[in-house]
């Protein structure tokens, strides 16, 4: 089975784990491997794997309208080298202290290839659930998608500085924090739009109608070639970390002035299906590897 | 550089990470990589790799004192068997229905080998540290030594079933909680009793005075042939998961009616120097892979 399969079945005897991170007893828990062969791309520096390794919990957190905490990880290499994981620490407390929590150290290990897994917590006062979704409500997503399939167009073209900045993406922690209590849904777009809002979706028992155009991230509009490559990778490429949300209709207006990103709105919550421009959208993205 | 080595490193740019766990607002937080290759020697069953695994992380958080709230495992190998996952997860939780805490979940991954990545996150109101040691205090561990050095050679032997059930400890999550507020330091016994030693006196500037014999689990008097094989299996080994921590002579009495758990007095807290009936006790013990 793959990855995706296991996780439904896994679902199933731990209930807690259908969502973007665990609330258990007021706290939200989340943990992510990451391996250089199918995560960091060859160019990706330490410091940037640091970031983005704690950068993809502290969003499944924000995902949660969950405040972080604390973050830990645990890396593996086949030799240790001190200035390496000091690079990897100093990206992973940067991050941290961008958005919030406290980066407190993890565990050392051997293994054949660069392996980090990451976790954090974070207080879940008021968590959002991927379950919560109502027709009616506006589907809404912060800053821009297509970031990260654009860093990985600039990684193979060799244009390494500014890869690894589009890499080094800031978890939408505040986002989710000023959306807790009021986003009837919510999750991250790590597998990319398409399949986020299919997840969303089976857990709310409801449909999307989602209009184009989405809004992309401004490398995607330089590198790509064709509407339909700027569609790849802005509805379907994913490991964006961006928020995908529902709320009323009636609050998009307040939020917008209350958040320092921007929130667009891509569609409207429906009884069943899930379409882009009327046309089904396809339930594929991206499987973590 | 080793993994001890890169830690104290890692430690100096990270203060919290010098403990078993580290401590922020109030929430303890661990996490420990495991491999198959140098954890879970052939013979050990899925069932008990979830219980060892996530057991390993519940005590670190006993060994500060705390209550574990919740726990996650990331799960990564070579190809992803549904049973193979189901009866790790079985185990992992297991562990946590014995001593406390939840089991949520995690991540799936795809791996050359098994590699798991369990963190414990509890909260910690009156945590203990390695550093808290005072000269008169006494000298104390939980249960007995030597298990997992025991269940290593069962597994040699072929004996795996025995073998399964030593090395599915239970972590001293009670009485953690019983002695924090009481103990003055404390921390696990994984890197062996030996190191143990040295790794809280270094922390709490003493030294420590440990007087034979040692309590031994009953498997290390069945399989040792020699004195000198008991004493290396007890107190250089390592992995075994007790408590060793220091608390008033004054207090000892109480706390061994309170406990559900043997306390052996081994020794006292002394000015400076590690060493077992008089001689030296060499820093030396597990390291792990």
């Amino acid at each position: 089975m793959d990855e995706r399969e296991a996780l439904r079945a896994l679902a199933g005897t731990v209930p807690e784990a259908g969502d973007d991170a665990a609330v258990v007893d007021g706290l939200a828990v989340t943990t992510d491997m990451l391996h250089r062969s199918t995560d960091f791309p060859a160019g990706t520096t330490q410091y940037t794997a640091g970031w983005r390794a704690v950068a993809a919990s502290l969003s499944d957190i924000a995902a949660m309208g969950a405040d972080p905490v604390a973050a830990v990880a645990a890396y593996a290499e086949t030799s240790l080298d001190w200035g390496e994981i000091e690079a990897f620490v100093r990206g992973a407390k940067a991050v941290c202290t961008e958005v919030g929590g406290e980066y407190v150290g993890g565990d050392l290990d051997d293994h054949e290839e660069l392996t980090v897994t990451s976790t954090v917590v974070g207080r879940a006062d008021r968590p959002v659930f991927r379950s919560g979704a109502t027709p009616g409500e506006a589907v809404c997503v912060t800053g821009t998608l297509g970031r990260s399939a654009a860093a990985l167009e600039l990684f193979e073209r060799g244009e390494t500085e500014r890869a690894n900045e589009l890499f080094r993406f800031t978890p939408r922690v505040e986002a989710g924090r000023t959306l807790a209590g009021r986003a009837g849904a919510m999750m991250d777009s790590s597998d990319g739009l398409a399949r986020s809002l299919h997840q969303l979706a089976e857990a709310s028992d409801c449909g999307f109608a989602i209009e184009s155009p989405l809004p992309v991230d401004t490398t995607v509009e330089e590198i790509a070639d064709t509407a339909e490559q700027r569609r790849e990778m802005g509805a379907f490429f994913g490991e964006d970390f961006e928020l995908v949300c529902t709320v009323p209709e009636e609050a998009l207006e307040r939020l917008r002035e209350e958040l320092s990103v921007g929130l667009t709105k891509i569609g409207r919550v429906v009884e069943s299906g899930v379409t882009l421009d009327g046309e089904p959208l396809p339930d594929r993205g991206y499987t973590h590897g």
